[in-house]
């Protein structure tokens, strides 16, 4: 009784998250997909694949356990990134909601291959330092596990340059794209309009003043202190 | 009757996809045209030439017949741009609907005389390699037979690279701007705005890496092959 | 009587013409006007100076004689450029609107002090040949005659360059902006319209491929004639 | 009375204002504040701190004195950049309201750490001159006083250069972004709008013609003064 009220409540706060994504600009067509969690449930709330948002309902929201199996009957087919979704789900515990879309500037430094600089206060009001792009996955990750291994290069990225993903709600997909996450869904999608915003402006940063360093470590940590941790003092949305 | 039938259905589709260029941003003016064929009937419908996109009406579409010849009394002239479709039409025989546009990014691309290389995934879902650009027409091709020499050209592009016209459905006509296709009027659509997309991602992805290589053949396939073919598990709008 | 009601008429398309720039991006604030002339009255209609486009009305619309000389009672103070249009209309009698803008893409080649190169079909479509800028005005021209001093190196760069106004009707004033015009109002919007889109499309082709050439002069003869001209066929909007 | 009567009219434009930008397209979420003085009542008003603009209201506009205290029970907290509008109000007597964005083509030049150029009347219209950059804040500045520091370094900037705040009514950040105001809000906010399109506008120029100088002085002078000052004749909106 009550755990379907609060899947119900998952499968609406997924759905409009989805919905959001092409009102903000971040995907066309049926690109990009939205997940949620509740770990005591053991529960992932996901969008169905290829459905056209024009036409996605509420209940065509996707029920799984944590280990990616559909949960109820007559369910829908997950979004295919579902593998991708499960492992940051399993290696980042403190990440409520994950965003994965295809928005053009964030793509841009993706087929780059490049992090995205912090350059600005901008960046660093919510990512503490570069979000970083991962390795082009081998030949073998990609034949044999394209969607777990996309997600495994994700935790092999963070654990190597020691990174907080709540830190840095974001990560560039080598030749693909990005994923965010954050606490709940809300912040989730904030995080991948600021992403956007971001990587556009780091663009024509380069190209006005092509030596530009990235801004001190003392700005971006005022920045990112100030909204985050026991001190901040910064509106919280 | 069941002719009649079909036929008006073909004009809703062609008028409804014509309306939704300019809404999509792939087009200014009346700018663009879309046709799509029925190769039972014999029959193509197209946009009318040089009618003002508020004032369109459903009726206005004119009906041909394979060789584009008027098929309905007191039809409106046809987009001048029918030439090439017939073209098309004739010698790709798995399309059923295109789509010219002069959609910016795209143009800019076709300007530049390039193909727009595969840089990521985004591209490679929806086009299989890089989209090729046509060689200049000549001033005798020109000045003779303009709009079927455009048709003849991409049929020359594809049959060089020996592509398949459904595995990139999209083409830049030197100096000139895109035709997409599909197998059928939605598809076809959708594919100027991933043309347009990708157009845009990519431009910037040479700016930021300028010696960036397009993604691997693995990945490639891989992108293409689980949204397209016998093994497709991708979620199919 | 039917001088009142063909001025009644001016006054609004001009108007809608003023509101249509806003709408369509090409302006900010109150930047840009529009202006008719009817050479047979002997009247120019054109935009009041500095009224918030939120709240100009039909009848806010300045009549002048040719030469710029206010013709109704409490009439607003017109357009501060309209000793430009008074210029413009007096050398080039083909001409029957005026629209000046500030539109972003325009502005960027004009402050470059380039003409746009005619990069492909859609610059040809409208433009036969680079649109020109300007060149610089003098100390003396701004300083004692500035409004009047624009309209004249407009001319002036038509003349020195051969050029048909309404074969190319547009002009970028160096350091400044666009002016577009047309045998109508909805011609001289609709090329400012173009205008900005080829400009835009420009840039990056020039970014793409920085030695490609302009088109053939042949495909840009084939483009302008099939819609201009004794034997255009294409679609007249 | 009177008093409040005053106040309440200016949360509500305020408000308006702050509802403005992100229509405007110069901010996402909750990014961005207004203010507004009263000088001879000694009050601020201003937008209040990580409110969602969706449901902020009138009543929750922040009313401080000139120090910045606030001086109503149960007021929300005000912006966390406070302390730099009451320093610019300190500084720069002739200022009515302030506006802070992040807007992306602003924030890219400040992010390069340039002012920018005055290239075209586009610029010139609004500034009278570049647009400066400030000098990088220090580390103690940072840690110490961040917000006050950022209002200490306009003033220097502004001092040193020996500029007219409402001559040169804008000012960009090192690393972080605009600050622009005028004498009321909605010349504030208006000059946010212009900075945004010429900053735009002068990115672009640079791409086109990488020599490119700024505009002579008499055009600077021509376009300031036609529109500023005694002898202005350009219509005030």
């Amino acid at each position: 009784m009550d755990r379907e009220k609060v899947i119900q409540e998952m499968k609406e706060r997924v759905f409009y998250a989805n919905e959001q994504l092409p009102k903000e600009g971040l995907i066309k067509l049926t690109w990009g997909n939205v997940s949620e969690i509740n770990r005591e449930l053991g529960v992932i709330v996901i969008k169905p694949s290829g459905v056209d948002y024009a036409k996605m309902k509420i209940d065509d929201m996707v029920v799984t356990d944590l280990q990616g199996n559909l949960l109820e009957k007559d369910s829908l087919r997950p979004s295919s990134d579902l593998p991708t979704h499960v492992v940051l789900y399993r290696e980042f515990p403190t990440v409520g909601a994950i965003v994965h879309t295809h928005s053009v500037h964030s793509v841009q430094w993706a087929q780059a291959k490049r992090d995205i600089p912090a350059y600005g206060t901008t960046h660093a009001d919510t990512f503490y330092g570069n979000v970083p792009c991962t390795r082009d996955l081998t030949e073998e990750e990609i034949n044999q596990r394209y969607e777990e291994a996309t997600g495994d290069v994700i935790v092999e990225t963070f654990k190597e340059r020691q990174l907080d993903p709540l830190a840095c709600p974001a990560v560039l997909v080598s030749g693909h794209g990005p994923f965010t996450w954050g606490e709940n869904v809300t912040k989730a999608v904030q995080n991948s309009i600021v992403l956007d915003e971001v990587a556009k402006m780091a663009t024509v940063t380069e190209q006005l003043s092509p030596k530009i360093a990235r801004i001190d470590q003392y700005l971006l940590d005022k920045h990112y202190y100030r909204k985050h941790g026991a001190n901040a003092y910064y509106g919280q949305n």
